[in-house]
């Protein structure tokens, strides 16, 4: 089975890039991420990128400052079409993406945000979820659709909170699932084992037959 | 320390005071149901507490589809501060309550939800998460506001969805949870472990200083 080629989008430090690239590179993910673009000239994300020998290109995001330019999209939209990834990933990406970019990569485009959506889209999540009081956050990969956190959802972890918990604290053991569940998602992507019906993505049993460690599968 | 008097009500099957009463004879809830309060008649919930030598009420909801009328709800609270009740649980109890009778027994009212608030607020609310797509729900169990669902947070559990998972068995994987953390939520009560900041339920830890099994402490 061909490796599947991944873009990843970042705006920050990287650190679920990161843990792309780890993934892959020990081979608990059949997949290589082959660019990098960052909208933040100076982010963590391209130094990771440029010490793990991947391509890593800036693209200036115009004026505006929730979204990108016409022209920026059209730009990142030609680096990832050149350098035929299978499935976008957004890792820290703060912009919101156009439908046209969406539509463009339809159903090729996942992102990971830090809560169990629907509860607490947006930023800041992990403070949200402390102000509220919830006793248990989580994070969640989502495929990426013209709203904001609300596409289709391919995996989540659940992740307690615990009594005296900090924004901090809790924004790292979020963190560690997250970089557990998001080389899960590419993987179950580049074996083909998901669909999308309506609004709900069924996860397939493997080909193989061989009894998985797949805990979201009955 | 004296045992916590809890007086329920219910609308439906009852499967929830079932679980308090259970809890409450075998002895992990130093907790006793002296009254269970119903809106409707033939309510199982009624059955179940004279089945249990429970003083058991029916109590006319008035011509209101989704609330009490003001007679309903005095003749609740009247019954409820004759049975000297230091705690009232709410367990499938489909009226919304008055602001009167929501002030009357502040912080000493709680409800237990099927779903991870706040997503999924309000009624069928199983089907609604397997419509959205998630991969976790649970249940929650909150102290009672003037809203719907929107009280703090006491305990919560969280509940896989599983792939091929119709409603019922939804629901039922979430009920056993429910089952467990409303009668922990009503031992921490009695205990008189649970304290509210803003919105943010706190849990204090065991007088005894006993290495506790509570996952929800740090």
């Amino acid at each position: 089975m061909a490796r599947t080629r991944l873009g990843v989008l970042a705006s920050g430090r990287g650190s679920n890039l990161q843990a792309l690239i780890d993934s892959s590179r020990e081979g608990s993910m059949d997949a290589d991420v082959v660019v990098v673009i960052s909208d933040v000239e100076t982010a963590q994300a391209l130094v990771r990128a440029r010490k793990a020998g991947i391509e890593a290109r800036f693209v200036g995001p115009g004026p505006k400052r929730a979204h990108l330019s016409e022209e920026a999209e059209s730009a990142i939209i030609d680096l990832l079409d050149e350098s035929k990834v299978d499935l976008v990933c957004l890792a820290g990406f703060m912009r919101i993406l156009s439908p046209r970019l969406v539509r463009h990569f339809r159903w090729r485009l996942i992102n990971i945000h830090p809560s169990l959506l629907p509860a607490f889209p947006g930023l800041r999540v992990q403070r949200k979820a402390l102000e509220y009081g919830v006793k248990f956050s989580g994070c969640t990969v989502h495929f990426v659709d013209e709203g904001v956190d609300t596409g289709p959802i391919v995996i989540q972890a659940a992740v307690p909170v615990l009594e005296g918990d900090t924004e901090e604290k809790l924004v790292q053991r979020i963190l560690k699932e997250e970089h557990r569940i998001y080389a899960e998602a590419v993987q179950l992507f580049g074996e083909g084992r998901l669909t999308i019906e309506g609004r709900v993505v069924r996860v397939l049993p493997e080909r193989s037959g061989d009894a998985g460690s797949d805990e979201h599968r009955s």
